[in-house]
Formats: C-alpha cells, sequence, structure tokens
C-alpha cells in the first residue's frame, strides 16, 4: 500500500512514527531524571523550572504564551505560575491594553534563583550530554537535532521554534556573563 | 571555561543539554497525545502497550528485561504486566533453570489485540508523522534519527539499541504479512 500522493508505504509510516515514539520515551525519561536531580536542591519541579525559564528569556509573558512554549496545559501553567509567585519568584499583572489575560513577570528573587540554578550545572551529571560526547569527539560539535527541530516547527508551529532558538541566543550573551562572573572569583 | 581533553567550553555544555532537553519534552508531549489517543479504545496506557510490545517482540522475557527495554521501574513493570495477566494478555512463569526471576509471555488473545491495535494505526494522526512528511518531500526518505540513537546507545547501552532495532526488522516482516492480509480484504 504506497499513498500515491506522499510515496511513501503505511508499513514506512508505521515504522518511522514507532520509532520515533519508542526513541523519544527513551530521551525524554533520561533528560527527565537528569533534569529534576539538577533542580532538587532549590525545591522546584520540571514544569515550574521550566516557567522560570520562560519569563527569564520572554519579559512579560502571558499564562497561555507558558502553556504554549511551555508544552503544558493552560491549567499547568496557570497552577504552576501561582505557586512561583506564591514562593516570590513571579509576579501576576494585567496590561492596561489588556485586561483579559494574566501577564506574569520575573522578580529579582526569580532571576536571582535562575541564575543560581544554572550556575550549579554540571555537565558531568547530565546523560544526554555525555552521550554526545562520542560525536562531539568524532565531528568537533554537538549534534545540532536539525531534524527533530525541522518536525516540531511543523508541529508547533514557526512561533515555537524562533522563540525557542531566540532564548538560546539569549543565553549565549548570559552564559558569558557568568562565566566572566565566575572566572573573577 | 575550556576543559582541555575534551574541548567544549562550559557554555557549550550547557546550552546543548538544555536544548536537548527542551526539544526532547516538546517531543515527547507530542509522542505521548498521539500514543494515548492510538490506543484509547483498546483501554491500555502507553506502558501496557509497551509491555505488550515487548511480550511479543521477545518471547518469554523477565520483568528486569521489561524495565529496562520498556524505560520503566521494575515496579511499573511489574504492576503493568501484572493488569495485563489479569486482563488475559500475558502469562507469568519462572524457568527451570532461573527460579529467582519471573518471566511473562504474550497470550494469543494479547498477540489478538496487539495486532489489531496494529491495524488501526492511522498515520494522519500521528503529528511526528505530519511534521516528518517534509523531510520526506525533501529527502525521499523518513529521518533516521541517528544522532538520538547514537545519544542513547551510550546511555542505555548496546544491548538496548541492538535489541530496539530487531524489533523493528521483526514489525518489517510481520507487517508485511499483515499489509497482504488486509490487501486481500
Amino acid at each position: 500500500m504506497i499513498d500515491q500522493k506522499n510515496e511513501y508505504s503505511i508499513k514506512e509510516a508505521f515504522i518511522f512514527s514507532q520509532r520515533m515514539a519508542l526513541l523519544s520515551k527513551a530521551l525524554w525519561k533520561s533528560v527527565e531524571k537528569d533534569w529534576q536531580h539538577w533542580i532538587k536542591p532549590f525545591d522546584l519541579n520540571i514544569n515550574e523550572h521550566h516557567i522560570l525559564w520562560i519569563a527569564h528569556h520572554l519579559k512579560g509573558v502571558s499564562i497561555s504564551e507558558i502553556a504554549k512554549y511551555g508544552v503544558m496545559h493552560v491549567s499547568t501553567a496557570f497552577n504552576f505560575s501561582k505557586k512561583l509567585e506564591e514562593r516570590g519568584l513571579l509576579v501576576f499583572s494585567k496590561k492596561e491594553d489588556d485586561k483579559r489575560n494574566t501577564y506574569v513577570e520575573i522578580t529579582p528573587k526569580g532571576e536571582e534563583t535562575f541564575i543560581q540554578i544554572m550556575e550549579t550545572f554540571d555537565p558531568n551529571t547530565n546523560a544526554v550530554f555525555k552521550g554526545a560526547l562520542a560525536i562531539h569527539d568524532f565531528y568537533g560539535k554537538f549534534p545540532d537535532a536539525m531534524e527533530i527541530i525541522t518536525i516540531l516547527r511543523q508541529i508547533y508551529g514557526k512561533d515555537f521554534i524562533d522563540t525557542f532558538e531566540k532564548s538560546f541566543e539569549h543565553i549565549d550573551q548570559e552564559f558569558t556573563e557568568i562565566e566572566n562572573k565566575v572566572a573573577k572569583k
């Protein structure tokens, strides 16, 4: 059975999507474990840290944007944002020209926590990083995951990937500042 | 800060591992949603279906092997296997030469359910598949996800990936049989 328009067989489609399902499960389970371990000393869960991440990179972001860029339900985005607000890491606000949406902003205490977490990152406790070192040794750089980005761009849209890439440009700049700070110590 | 031995900077390490974390979260959330939707009519969850998958491809598999190849805790593997046993989809047994481990085997009813699920697979409801069609149109084939496989091989070991690949060779053969059956209908 060949889909004439797209020229793929149902077998090919099935095997590809099943491969991706099992690979992404295995990848995510490893990422999830390391991520939880990394942020545990700060008493945050992955969604909370992800919300702080988004609030840090996108100044003044709405709950629905947090849900979109954080790949979580709006209710999850709201509930965990609320918990971060109670801890003084975020503040909620309304915009003058948009009374319907709730916006969040990271507080100075939130920024401080976020930077502290970044500073405690240790690549040697990160399995995906260590797993990619063989590729780095071989090619001289880490994988760019272009296929995954292409697939996610189709699923979540151009905006999602553009915002994702912008946040990494932002980290690049920031990290240089943190490195300089650490180097001076 | 350059790690002299491996020639990567901490910034590079941080950015790579964070990119992979966020990408794998977004990928998994999409996979999880479609997987749940696909197996819902059969009243199974992802771990249960994954256990059936493993029991189908590896004849006579231990609970610890299910945990390993299914990327789940041993207790999760045991509890969900138990539920499948209660539904008559698996049977538990002990081996003559290995009384300490529990082995599971898929029953004829389990096989029937497993094949039925395969037959209801519709690529058009699978976002990762649809997301990869642009790559297929461009390159003439679906991504092989080699970078991910390399990383997972380092994390979970050679055995894990070899078994993974063998199960897909197995599916390839089986699917041809199912296609022939469907074509005759």
